[in-house]
């Protein structure tokens, strides 16, 4: 049995490593895919289109280029998980979440005690609730095993 | 020519109030619907299932239950308005945004110049960007004007 | 604001009726739909179109003719109420439940607390567990309220 | 020709090793996928993601992660065999038929004759009703023939 | 509870009439619908669009043209009965019944035991299958029936 | 019975109010509704928004406010009239076109015989081809006959 | 490129093979599905699952069990040929042509012009109306050929 | 990672081969699709079905037969390419844009600037706007790039 798993959220640590590296250790048959997480390539995504001295009009350009890239690999993942960090404001991690939930696609969240009150919206439709990237490994382990 | 527009996110400021004036002085076909805005209601309305002794599972209990409510406001609704104040973190205005867009339910987003940076994954998939209740107005006014 | 509400599952005790009582005491906008819940006629439902021998297709044929009202009516409600008692098997119930699941339409489980460890896979899914009728009114009404 | 069929229900006899061996022995192309199906393991899955007091939401976690298998193994499976034994509630069982019939996924129920009439909804929406694996080999058989 | 039904497929005989008068005589809250049923009309319904020599042409403009009320009319109910003759081919009437059954839309066979077996994959598809339009109305008695 | 028509496209001749006048005529209880007809209004639809320096922007601006009524009428319609003149481009219209064809939505175009060829690919998904605005009553006319 | 074909319709002659001998000779790289064409074999797909006296319950379960395969084979498809021949009512062709219709799946119709006139319906949903099976083949070449 | 990109529109120039070579250059893992770009044997598509004496017959004909190869490759890719040149209509391509905009699939136009005022609306939906084929190149580098 094999799973694709999309990485969605935080790009300011290296919980995707982790994550890698514990499905390696595991021996899981897992293909982890994320966004460009290159924080100044993400944010240029769409600068080689034209000059744009409007910030609003060059973030739109770009998300909608890194749009092309997450909305497939969104569709073709068996389960999303979704980190959130406690310093920033991530709604686009919060939005994926919600993408996920209209779609039905599964998704798990991956964050700290202290935000647990102003995710509750985005935990009640998620699958589980991991404090830790060793238990999103676990939950890949229990998914993925002999039955 | 009718709309009914489901008004989305923060519960801090009277903007909804801004925009039902607006629409009762512009004389619009428009029903308004929304979350339950009353923070401690909203908060508590799982509590009356039992006692829960964990944060997190009064949350979930609370947040399942006023998803009845907003799962099918948003099905409803042919608009949807996504308000981001500058100060917390509205991780379930931002999840509302990715279930419209999954949807392909239409929304627009109402907030500031200030955070237009953080908030460029949930704008590019929106129909507008307003600064002002006035210009979410606005934009009713020319939706629903006589052809 | 108005709601439709299924309310599937047991037939052999009057909660269907305490939930009607509850809603009207509360003077709540909500239309209550259900299945034949007249056991015999339930059962007998396709006996008009032919002498049938075998119990089996008997079943089949009546079990088809009462889907064409609970589809319907599942398709046209905001909420579903799906009830267990503690004595039959009620796998109509949990396949009510099932159904909802894959539609994404939200409902909510009420049955005692000695039967939740073979619900699990149920109750997972629902918007809610309430183990009395009066929990169900009042999900009602704070899902009606006045935002 | 081969095809995906996932084994849904009863895990207290082993009904799909009898199956798995009848396919081996047809020379069939079929690969057979099922829950977890260690009783403990499953009622386990959510056990590392923390200390959990109450028994309803010990298993409230541990079905929505062993959901994120079984979901994936449905939608991913060409035909489901759901399978009731005569002792036990398996309204999961139940429940995942309904699943299968909103998404238009074609499932055979396995059963013995002494529980038809509480299985009639269940059996209604069902391509077939077996009573022996050997049947449902059978069935197997007859779909992936040289046309 | 009301319900709308469609009537589709033959057109040489009155079966439509004598459920619309059984209908009456029960006294329920049923809206029926159908496609032109006047012969030449329907065959005529693209002519006005311009001269046309090729029988092929005629027939596709026409069809075309009636497929735009039968499309509607078919999305608008809640049930569909489809009636086979014993003399014409009335593969319109297949057609019909193959759309619903891949729009899950509940629908119910009307025909005499002689066509039985040519029609097995659509009868294997319905909810019922009625001989009489007498069984017809009593179907929709027992669907609507107070619950 | 009645219709809910939506007239895409041409905004340059009155071939909406010869259609309105038509249908009033033959009495058919049909609604029609529009785009913003008003050229100036329509580009301008977002100007209210902000200053744009860059025309781009600025028709990308107005562009999605004027779809957030184009799409929700035509979501609402039970046929869309497309309409091409020959002069302009017109690619709106295709689009409109194309946008129905993958909802499934019925469509007919209206242009004349010169632009046949170029059109091909919107005709052969169209239900029918008018080449005149009485031609497209005469349509609904029989569309909405008495059956 | 590649394509996957089902053959869906009459199985009194040879057309299947002559498909297939007229892809193999094109070179073509399409793989060929159909349903099961043992005439015998299609009755009697579900008489292992226990007698059966009535014809209409043993034409029942074998064509639930037919469709099991055709289901699958049909949404695994890129193209549908329904084949009709002069003889037979063949309704499950007609059938099969509206479910694709529904689905949005492309089909081509293969009949002779003597039943140009009732299969109207079923033709103005096709993306193409062959008389021969070597018209047929060569649809798949153009559609196949290097662009 | 790889990606299947549909390159719609415009048949007069050779973008598709610059677009070809500028992916081979980068290295990327893309496969390219597009219609029967041989402008003779895409109008001739269905010539073969029979004589056709009129135009919008022959027209309709052969749009069907290069639909049935163009919807299943759009079906099939991650990202379509809609090309428009400034001389020719290309209400195809606009068709193209809008089917690709209701089914939620991900497309980028390419076109000069002359023509951004007539393109808002198609503009409106797609990912980006380029102006030179090496734009869509270095969309495509970035969607792809190693995360």
């Amino acid at each position: 049995m094999s799973f694709q798993v999309y990485l969605s959220g935080e790009i300011h640590t290296d919980w995707r490593d982790e994550i890698r590296r514990g499905v390696e250790a595991a021996g899981l048959d897992v293909v982890l895919t994320s966004p460009v997480t290159d924080h100044d390539a993400s944010d240029a995504a769409g600068d080689h289109l034209g000059e744009e001295r409007e910030g609003f009009w060059r973030d739109h350009r770009s998300s909608k280029v890194n749009a092309i890239r997450t909305r497939t690999l969104i569709a073709a993942s068996d389960l999303v998980v979704v980190r959130f960090g406690d310093k920033y404001k991530q709604w686009n991690a919060a939005f994926d979440a919600g993408y996920c939930a209209a779609l039905g696609k599964p998704y798990v969240t991956l964050h700290s005690e202290e935000i647990v009150h102003p995710l509750k919206e985005v935990d009640a439709e998620a699958m589980a609730w991991a404090r830790t990237t060793d238990q999103v490994v676990k939950i890949l382990e229990h998914v993925l095993r002999e039955s």
